[in-house]
């Protein structure tokens, strides 16, 4: 079983701060423990399940983070090296063309070969040559900065591994629990006032700068012009979006964009996911089980077409990345991200600050703008390149990472990008309005 | 037949500048007249036909336009109005959920009832009854707003029912012609250079002023930071894009988005549509029928992904839509639009000018900017809300007009969008970069 | 307009009895003839309608009937005869490969061209020379009855463009009607009781005999062995059919096959095509439009899973194919059939009879035989072998024909199929039991 | 592991003709043995993976045949008895509608809970019981013969969880062996020759006599009348099966049904399921991993459809279940079945004797006949009367079980039916001819 003192380990070691490259390794070791913390506790046979199209079963994640150290780094920068299986090379591969053909994303939960156990010794053959390789020192620049993305999408992947394990688990009739100590951890107490923050118009500048590590879609630092707007204090709770519920926001097609209206239509939507009614109370399940809704909690697990139909309900709107951005950019990161082990959006502290109040952790924050490349953006040369930049179309940027999102992996200039009916991610909705 | 001549005829009305409220009696019948020229000689068959998921027949278009009028202005401006059929209110509904229920767009081909003859009678009681309000004076701003924009829906639907009957010609294997005499009138000769036109950097004034009309969606005027960056003198051709195609373009994934790579497969894309290779010529179908492929003319009907992916191989970018508003806002509103009769992109002429050619008309240019509200960006209140503003997800910006888009119905500041797997529009390619 | 007596005009014919070779002229004009009359009153545009994936356009089925004459008589036995266009070969081919490739089904409605008036031309042009080839004398038999097959398709297709035409109006809001002097003239009174007649075990011979025309799939004529079963004196009534449904027939998974209770599911159905419940009262639409329920009609459009169902709930089976060719070859061809003019299924006289009642016309009775070969089975060589044996399988059989078959069209051995969940059509419900 | 062992020691018992109510226990428990075995081998992930719809996990089968036990026979006949788990009545319940509602198929492979551990405590405490149960003494004949449904229920999944094993690691690049020792034992030499056996017309008994177990679907036994027919000696080759494919069998649609050509078309098919060529050599997936084809013996896993199309080219056709029934009735049941410890169809031995040959096992053997009721089928009452009566439609009847199918599970009367684009099962090919 996963303690919640493991957890919390991880959370202390990211406190010390290993941010350099000379503490690579150590972080190394960190992020691939943390990976492990959060899956020990899952059998061979939950780590196969893949409940829907946007999920993956655990043991894909696994493996797949290892395939991403032995195909960029270690097939690259060590020269005794040999793949640990001849046909890993394919059959974890995500989505890079450039490195080859790759299996059809649904067939991934019927891999029952390799087996976990197999798996855990593809990670602990790459660790072994990966602590080899970053103790061979003289390494060049690019081969860091790719250690430093190898951790960082793993560091992904343990984000997606909770969300995949949480729906698979909300899908099997028995309700299995994920973490039966976590959730009870959030907050307590009434959610603060909304009270909008207000902003000034002007150019800023937006985007990744060269301090620390950022992926490429973050870049290039960049002007943009933002005319005055306002920001909420903290998040929509369940509670207003109940109030939104019960004044027929489901039924109302002039609060929705026309694919959404669709949307629900076709699916059937009349309430966020893991929402369910039973007798006269609203259930929500959680990574703890099933549980009564808390009315302060940030909303979760809604869609875009949720996000703006609410918005519009409110007589606000979403807030650009851009907006979301500058005010980030003024934010400490800090908040109910992964190390919390609460695997759970907390209930707003006092919004007293003169910052907005839950920027970091809790709940990503869907935005207006589309995702799309910033000016001058240049993808990494080879298959790299398509790690971020070929999806950039479809999709909405959502901002801000969640209680799931781990806190040396979020930024302000950090631009997460679903398609906009997307539910199953961690996703809430912060307002905004123009300031006139 | 609709002769050159009558096409001609409405060109000239045009250019006598028919603008102001005063003179809106005549615009009215000029649009009106237009819209029956360009339908007079399709057989009530030939105005049955819905052929893809996009299109329209014919006769619902003659319809849903008198519909317009009917249900913004007449039901409500002229007292002893009395709806011509009671079921047109909901037959001839697009997607007006605030007007009430509509038909599922794919049964629009199914009506045979009204006959043509029934719609043509419809327009006729429309018509005598808008002449009976613009006459009463007195009329309100809103009103003659409302008109105006009931102007500029009609010539929206011209634009559509042409593209939408090649498309109907198109799928029969019988290939009738739309427009005999049409397509040979576009230029001859080798197009120009493409030789990028530079613009500096800076904050700009972007989205429509209040000197005309505009739609909802281009508004408000607003400011927007761009960096520097170049702008093709001319479209892509059909000779360029060949070499695309020779260069195995549509086999090369890294020249594609992963949504775009996808939509290549699924649908067996390799060419542009109505490109056909008959023996070792390439042939396209157009208005006037089949024709050798002239490789010197702007390429047409290509996606928003082939747009982008052509733009990648040629190791350069799509415009975004305030680039090209940018451009377009230093340009004379002039080109091959529909009044020049020829329903085909024309070769350029010489870009020897200060500016880029062939802003307007020819082809509608993909942008990379997805369709989204401007900041402060406000619908229309009521059905009429639903104009454009429910569309604002999913799709892409494309500006500038194409050679069926009416003179008097394009500007600098107007925002076409469609998905972008999109071709059945005259879509084509303009290339930009940053200028580094 | 289609009057009543243009259609009465060929019952008289039919009666005359033009069966044999020597008469075969005038039977072609008699159906030829028949075709026109039900059709001249559709419009153009109403020639053009496609409303579901089983129909097609009435123009089509104008063309394609002649385009059978023409592929495989003309074309074969007239030396100078040429075809009336090159492409129509290939444009109005349904479903031979034989004979080469042909259009999707679905694109039947995007067929403007050739026009009516076009398809007109070339029924008369068909005409003319197969007046030409009949008064040439000499015709092999293998021609003659080559000619008959083409009458007797040219009779299906009767059928089928009033069943199309039907389905076409009903899909249109406005609901316009076939034939406004129809339907009234369906039998009056109460349904008369449906007490049952018994049958004796035994080996009896199946299929069709030599004696006239008959289909491939109709033959070789065989031995069969039935076991003892009683058969209803008539069809199911609508009142018979609104019992099951007041009994929540269609919320009973226990009375339905585990496909058919898939489609009550997929499809929402609760009720036969073209029942509409307006306020508290059942409303059927007919071929003149809608009209109040008559409890006593024979119910129709029913799918072979809702007839399967009703059986179920009623305590019965539905008869074998062969129990009710037993039956049928001891009863007269007679009944209400296309020529009566009603398009509608009448009410049964009574059944005192020592025969049942509306064996021959009013609905097709779904039967419990898979459509699949007779033993020794032979199709006819060529592409006409495609004729029938191509769709042996995955459909069910119906005997009998219905109120919109032609009289000289149907026999006791005629073999109608469709799959399982088809109710365009006019089929209907007959029962039948083990005699134990 | 599975050693062939241990696979043996079931045949050895089933020799010894455990038939009488008598030896239910001792029969009881050699079928829940053999379950076991089979799957003893298998990992906790293997026995998650569903890798087409048509398959369950191996971890469902143990489950599901444990639930059929405890629902139908525990929670009725043993006072005591108290359900394993509350929810597994709904979890493992497949389509019983009668026993209450039951998850979509599709997640079967999503249910990681409970694991394989619990579910094996689930079978022993279902084992427990019924062992109790059966001690007790005094059952009712209706238990005993619910007791004897329930093995022969087991025994089905046994074939079934095979067969599903099989294709899930088919699916898997890794290409996992099932039995490492497996298909080597099948027979070596040539296949003897075709020839056909005659038998003639008259009238026959079909179906089960009341001598031993029988499906519901086998009864009741009734008189059918056969016309005189020949049976091929052995199953159809798959070298005789290569020449089909070289004379370009799936290529030319006059070979196939309608609906066989449209799924040829859609899915692809040039070879039988598990075909593969490498290089130039063909090779086929078997339950011990990929090897070289194998011409002389029986082809498998082809779709009626195929075995349809290969018969017509051959100039033959496929036999009725009848026709098969009567063979089979005067043949004794041996073969090549789930005891041989094969898994794979072998090579025909001699063909001298007067009987055709593999007439059990090795192959199912597609017939003409649809599945549907027989004349007096009555389904069983209760739920369990959806065993296999609201199959009956839309599916082809197969006979004689295959090389997975139990020995005392198949007989002369047992009735198989499937789709016909099943391509999974272990299904080939039987000619048959009129005997003209």
């Amino acid at each position: 079983m996963l303690t919640l003192k493991s957890v919390l380990t991880f959370r202390s070691a990211a406190k010390e701060g290993l941010r350099g490259p000379e503490k690579l390794l150590e972080r190394y070791k960190s992020v691939r423990r943390q990976t492990e913390l959060l899956t020990a506790h899952l059998s061979p046979e939950d780590q196969m399940v893949q409940s829907c199209p946007e999920a993956s079963p655990t043991k894909w994640h696994l493996a797949h983070t290892s395939w991403f150290f032995e195909t960029f780094l270690l097939s690259q920068n060590l020269k005794s090296y040999r793949p640990f299986h001849p046909q890993f090379r394919s059959l974890f591969n995500s989505y890079y063309n450039g490195v080859g053909p790759q299996p059809d994303k649904t067939l991934r939960s019927t891999f029952s070969r390799p087996s976990l156990e197999e798996v855990q010794k593809y990670r602990r053959h790459t660790d072994e040559h990966m602590h080899k390789l970053l103790d061979s020192g003289g390494l060049s620049e690019a081969a860091l900065t790719l250690i430093e993305l190898g951790l960082n999408h793993e560091q992904q992947h343990q984000e997606l591994l909770v969300t995949d394990i949480k729906h698979a688990f909300w899908i099997n009739p028995l309700r299995p629990v994920y973490q039966s100590g976590a959730v009870q951890r959030t907050g307590k107490g009434s959610a603060p006032s909304q009270r909008p923050h207000a902003y000034e118009e002007g150019v800023f500048e937006m985007g990744a700068d060269d301090a620390g590590f950022h992926f490429d879609n973050e870049a290039p630092r960049h002007k943009a012009y933002l005319q005055a707007f306002r920001f909420a204090a903290r998040p929509v709770t369940c509670g207003e979006y109940l109030a939104f519920m019960e004044d027929s926001g489901y039924s109302r097609p002039e609060l929705w964009l026309s694919d959404g209206w669709n949307a629900v239509k076709a699916r059937g939507w009349s309430a966020p996911l893991y929402w369910e009614k039973v007798g006269s109370e609203w259930q929500q399940f959680t990574c703890a089980g099933m549980r009564k809704l808390e009315e302060d909690e940030p909303v979760c697990h809604v869609s875009y077409y949720e996000a703006d139909a609410f918005a519009r309900w409110a007589g606000a709107r979403l807030p650009s990345e851009f907006e979301w951005e500058l005010v980030a950019s003024r934010t400490k990161v800090q908040g109910n991200l992964l190390e919390s082990g609460s695997f759970h959006p907390a209930i707003a502290a006092s919004t007293d600050d003169d910052q907005p109040a839950q920027i970091f952790g809790d709940v990503w924050e869907w935005t207006t703008s589309g995702y799309l490349p910033y000016p001058g953006f240049k993808p990494a040369s080879g298959a790299l390149g398509e790690y971020n930049g070929k999806f950039m179309v479809n999709q909405m940027v959502l901002r801000g990472g969640s209680c799931v999102t781990p806190a040396t992996h979020i930024r302000a200039s950090y631009r997460n990008f679903f398609t906009p009916e997307t539910r199953w991610q961690f996703s809430g909705i912060r307002l905004a309005d123009d300031n006139l």
